[in-house]
C-alpha cells in the first residue's frame, strides 16, 4: 500500500492559510484536510465531522488521558485537538493529509511523527498584514496591535518547518503549495512503492 | 547571494527527457541547461557554446588532467563532459542549472557536488519504449533490440535518484517536473536566503 504523508501548515492569521487551503483541495486528487476535535459550540452552518468533531469536554479528557491526540491545545476554555487515529486511517489509505495547526501544534506532531513534511504561509509585508487584519472587523488598534503580536509570535517560528511560501499573488502561492505536495509525491520511496508493476514490467 | 541547485535529469532514450526539457526552460525562470564539452564534429546547424562546446581532443584531455571536468565520458571515439567552472558560475549567479546525463556522469556528480538533486525518468511501458525506438529510423530488429538492451540498463539504476517521473502524458510530465524544481525553490534554506529583507520586516 502506498501510505500517504501529512502536512503541516502553519501562518498567522491574515496570511490567507485557510483561503489557500480551501483553493487547494479540490485540485489535487487523494488529498484531505483533517477534522479536528474541539469543546466549543457548534455555530450556525457548522456540520458534524466535517467542520469539527464537536465533543464534550469529558470526552475529550478522555481521550487526552488515552493519548488518543497527535496534538492538542486549550483556547481560553475550549479545548482544540487532532485525533492520531483519524490522520493515521487517511494515511494508511493512501492520502495525504492537511493539518491546520499553530507552530506548537506542529512542534508536538514532529516529535510523534517525524517523517511529516511542514510548510509555513508568509504575508507579503507587515503593512500588509496589518491591512488584512484591520478588515477582519471594526476594531481598535490596540486590538489590532495585539493580533499584529500574535502574528509575530507564530512567524518567529518559521526556521522550524520545510518550506517557506511567500502569500503575495493567491495564484503564485496556491501553485506553489500544489508544487511541494505534488513534487513529495515524486520522490523515490514513494514512487518505487506506487510503480511497482511498472518497474518490473520495464526491468525484465 | 541565492545560490542555485544542480539538478541531474537521466533516463532511458526513448523516454522523451529531452523533449520535456526543451519545453521547460522557457516555462521558469532562473533556469538553464549545461552546455556540454565534445570532441566531435559539429553538425550541420550546431552552434558552438549553444548547442555543446566544441573542443579538440588535446584541449580535452588537458581539461581532464587539470580536473576541469565534473564528469566526462568517451563514447566510441568522441569525448563528452560537463566543466565544472561553467556550472559553478551559473550556480552562483542564483541560477538552477539541468544536466542531461547518464547513470555513470549522475555517479560523478553526486561524488563531487552531493547537495545535486538528480530525476529520473520512465516511458509509461516496455511497449511504448519500443515503440518510441522503432520510430526513430527504419532499423531492423537486431538493432532495436539492442537499443531496448541499452534502456533497460540505464533504467536498472532508477533507484539511485530523488525523484521518479513517468512520461505518460507530456503535459502531466512536464507539470510534476516543473514541480520538483519550483518545491525545490521554496525550501527553508534556499527561501531564507532569498527572503532576507522581508523576514526582518515581519519580525520587527
Amino acid at each position: 500500500m502506498n501510505k500517504g504523508k501529512l502536512f503541516i501548515i502553519s501562518a498567522p492569521s491574515g496570511a490567507g492559510k485557510t483561503s489557500l487551503i480551501k483553493k487547494l483541495i479540490p485540485h489535487m486528487d487523494k488529498l484531505i484536510v483533517s477534522v479536528s476535535h474541539t469543546t466549543r459550540a457548534r455555530r450556525p452552518g457548522e456540520i458534524d465531522a466535517i467542520d469539527y468533531f464537536f465533543t464534550s469536554v469529558d470526552t475529550f479528557k478522555k481521550m487526552i488521558h488515552q493519548q488518543a491526540f497527535l496534538e492538542y491545545a486549550q483556547v481560553f476554555d475550549n479545548f482544540y485537538g487532532t485525533a492520531q487515529s483519524s490522520v493515521e486511517q487517511s494515511l494508511n489509505s493512501g492520502k495525504d493529509v492537511i493539518l491546520e495547526i499553530d507552530w506548537q501544534g506542529a512542534e508536538q506532531i514532529r516529535r510523534i511523527l517525524p517523517d511529516s513534511i511542514s510548510i509555513f504561509i508568509l504575508p507579503p509585508s507587515t503593512e500588509v498584514l496589518r491591512r488584512r487584519l484591520k478588515e477582519r472587523g471594526q476594531d481598535g488598534e490596540a486590538v489590532i496591535d495585539r493580533r499584529m503580536q500574535d502574528a509575530v509570535n507564530e512567524m518567529s517560528h518559521y526556521a522550524e518547518y520545510d518550506y517557506l511560501i511567500v502569500n503575495d499573488d493567491f495564484n503564485t502561492a496556491l501553485t506553489e503549495l500544489k508544487s511541494i505536495i505534488l513534487a513529495n509525491r515524486l520522490n523515490i520511496q514513494r514512487q518505487q512503492e506506487k510503480l511497482k508493476v511498472l518497474l518490473v514490467d520495464l526491468l525484465v
